[in-house]
């Protein structure tokens, strides 16, 4: 990853004799090999770019898109509820360009596995291809297929998230491939769909039902003038989290009055 | 983990024979073992008490605490940001009752190794025995010593992570056990020590620096009345991103005026 | 209004001869009549309490309530967006405890108006108690009665404000009184109350629709240690505004799309 | 105010025979006069054009400026907490081009008074023709000078606010005018003047000092699909309020500990 002085930054794959070109001229990928990262190295016309290995969340952020991709700040908190380790076995619908299926298969590995299952096909190319770039593709099964229909996963998984407009439509197959006690979770950008998805899990056998936002405020990083930075991504989506449970509760748990310390 | 029908957890460790007592009455760990998790169990007075296996979130939250424990919406964060991914070798520094520990050895194993350096040592015995408890002590090495002494790692180590209130005492030190390109990251309080820790990142070889906080809301999972919780956890700490570098930028990257949205 | 050294503010009224009683002693009001505003006058077990005079906003803090008040935060920002202002004529429809009247009265002194209108007589006796109290009670005319019937106000006003559980049910009521141009607002708790209105108000020749929310973030004031309250309000409810227009709206405005910045 | 189908607002000043340009047409100010407010009227390219009158907010928002204007959700909110009503007398310094003074002026108007002090003799001249345009100028009058040689106001004030990157610079000279037990605010945008002014506000004859940050969050007002807009203004600047008190506290109130609840 190659940043400039202005913060943006560039994945590139370095490969003898080619070339990083820029705005601001070009870079030989031969002035960069060897060196140590973390080094700064000037363009053909004088600019210095800072070269540094790219994280997940980096490489995530520059997946080539199809679709709107889940911000790091969701997928890191979405990995951490659905309790995503490595060895765990996830099943995720709605692959989109692949980018929360790169932060599971990060996750997951060496010895687990995402199952990731999607109605159109090429936006399964497209996440395979995403997958194969950062050499992650090997922990990921595609499924091509109609969630309605169910998900052809081989034995019942730790883990479902369901990155779909209406996902109350297949919270029963869902349910079917997921353990007993296993973790819920999805992601919707509308309050009305939080609504019809809070009312088909009443009936899906899921329970400890929650409902969360993670909003991320950035700093402009200047000691002498600290301050956020003037505007913010203030919305992505709502995130809604639930348990397997065996049979519907019979007094449902009133997460209305219940106290949200202890698992905040 | 027990949940009661107001929402309230338990974390329990099931051993035949023995009794969880509430104030609602008694459950008797034989009448769990063998039941499927989600499942509702009543309690000799019969309150229901649903049975799910935690999270390492769960398990973090209800860990043993001697101060403060880092949020689960900032160690999602952490982890993500520090690329802590199976196989990493990660340094903290004050490890405090083992919380982020806990989260850092869960998502390196079963091939990587967290080292965690504290100056206190009643606070490595009891993050030692959380950490057993929870079985994840074999990825951890426990560091005994004043960090101003610096960090007595085997090799460099992929990511460093202070929990200090103080980080800007131990930068050169954590420069100096880190990666060229590392990943660095630290939690503070107040603006003043965000000051501060800027202050000394731009002299030790650190770029690419971010102050970020993550804010976590919560809705009342009702679907006919949905709505935000009527309070929040409005602060637990400012997050400090870094990069390990070579050498001082030429002209440091003005963050203060990138766009955010590309690693957003 | 006595504020003691904790912060804990007493809104009183000062009467020779009298004493302000507290946990931790009284003061003779004699003692603090003829002091400067601003005086530090101790209790007779020696607490100082600091005298100040009451805001607008702290005498609706501590007025006697029969409901929920509305919040500063929320009131300053409708006065604002309603165009309340000395000499406007304004309709309130759910009057509660006579906070958003207070700052309504306050606010239209000395030559405006406030109609406030509710179905329970018991709230009006209390709302118009308090604005005796506060000396206001003469901008204000209690009219008591059903909404879904109309409002009985002399002539059009500029705006309207309902702070009711269903504001769509008297919308076309609303219009009726209010002028050609003028300002609508709302306040709900829930987001489907905010779609229920949003339904209404499209054929109810309102325009302009804005869905708002005021957050209101408090930090601890120590210079040493510049950092966030730990807990907030993290929601009181959603604002809705709008303009009286003569007829639909051929293309209704998409503010869907429209920037933000321009009304910000 | 003429709104067109997108949502963007234009405040023009009808006069007879006038056209208002805009990109798609034109529309004869005669054909606005003498139509009801709320009205659509097309423009002669055939793009419909909703008039209504502005708001004070929207009049703010659309003003002149020459510097960063203060928000309507900040303004709002100062006129609150200083206790800005009908008849107050109000100091401010640093007036801009005149937005929060336009709002002070039209909250204190008939019989209340405004001084407006600048050091910029063209912030002055600017302001000035603002508040002519709004027909407000009667109730302001300005000051032309340096703050740290005082304020000169025939008589002290009922609150006095500042809009200066420093304002620590004027405190006695903001104390000396303002009536004890008066109001205090000051918006500044960094972290670091806010621990500069604390600190100072200590010093003058100041308490009960709080700080502040308000936030607006803003919702797509479509009833099938509600939700947050993506983006939103992020930072503004921390309102800093404070009582002037007779003499400093003995002990001050830590409103670090305070309940936050009383005054919210």
């Amino acid at each position: 990853m190659a940043v400039d002085a202005r913060g943006k930054a560039h994945v590139i794959k370095l490969r003898p004799g080619a070339r990083f070109e820029t705005h601001h001229g070009y870079i030989a990928h031969d002035a960069v090999i060897g060196q140590p990262w973390g080094s700064v190295i000037e363009s053909s016309l004088g600019h210095p770019y800072l070269f540094v290995p790219p994280s997940i969340a980096d490489l995530i952020t520059h997946i080539k898109r199809s679709s709107q991709v889940i911000y790091p700040k969701d997928s890191a908190y979405i990995l951490m509820r659905l309790n995503v380790r490595p060895g765990a076995r996830v099943l995720e619908c709605g692959c989109g360009s692949g980018g929360l299926t790169t932060a599971l298969a990060h996750a997951v590995a060496p010895h687990g596995h995402v199952f990731s299952q999607d109605v159109r096909a090429d936006f399964i190319a497209l996440a395979q291809r995403n997958l194969e770039r950062v050499g992650l593709a090997q922990h990921v099964t595609f499924l091509h297929g109609d969630c309605t229909q169910g998900f052809p996963v081989p034995e019942p998984v730790d883990a479902v998230f369901l990155d779909l407009p209406t996902p109350e439509i297949c919270l029963v197959q869902a349910r079917a491939v997921l353990k007993d006690g296993g973790f819920f979770g999805a992601l919707v950008p509308t309050t009305n769909q939080v609504v019809n998805l809070l009312r088909a899990l009443e009936q899906a056998r899921f329970g400890l039902v929650e409902v969360e936002e993670i909003l991320l405020r950035r700093y402009k990083p200047v000691p002498e003038r600290l301050r956020p930075q003037d505007r913010m991504v203030a919305h992505t989506g709502y995130l809604v989290f639930a348990r397997a449970i065996v049979k519907p509760l019979p007094t449902p748990p009133t997460a209305d009055e219940a106290e949200p310390t202890d698992l905040a």
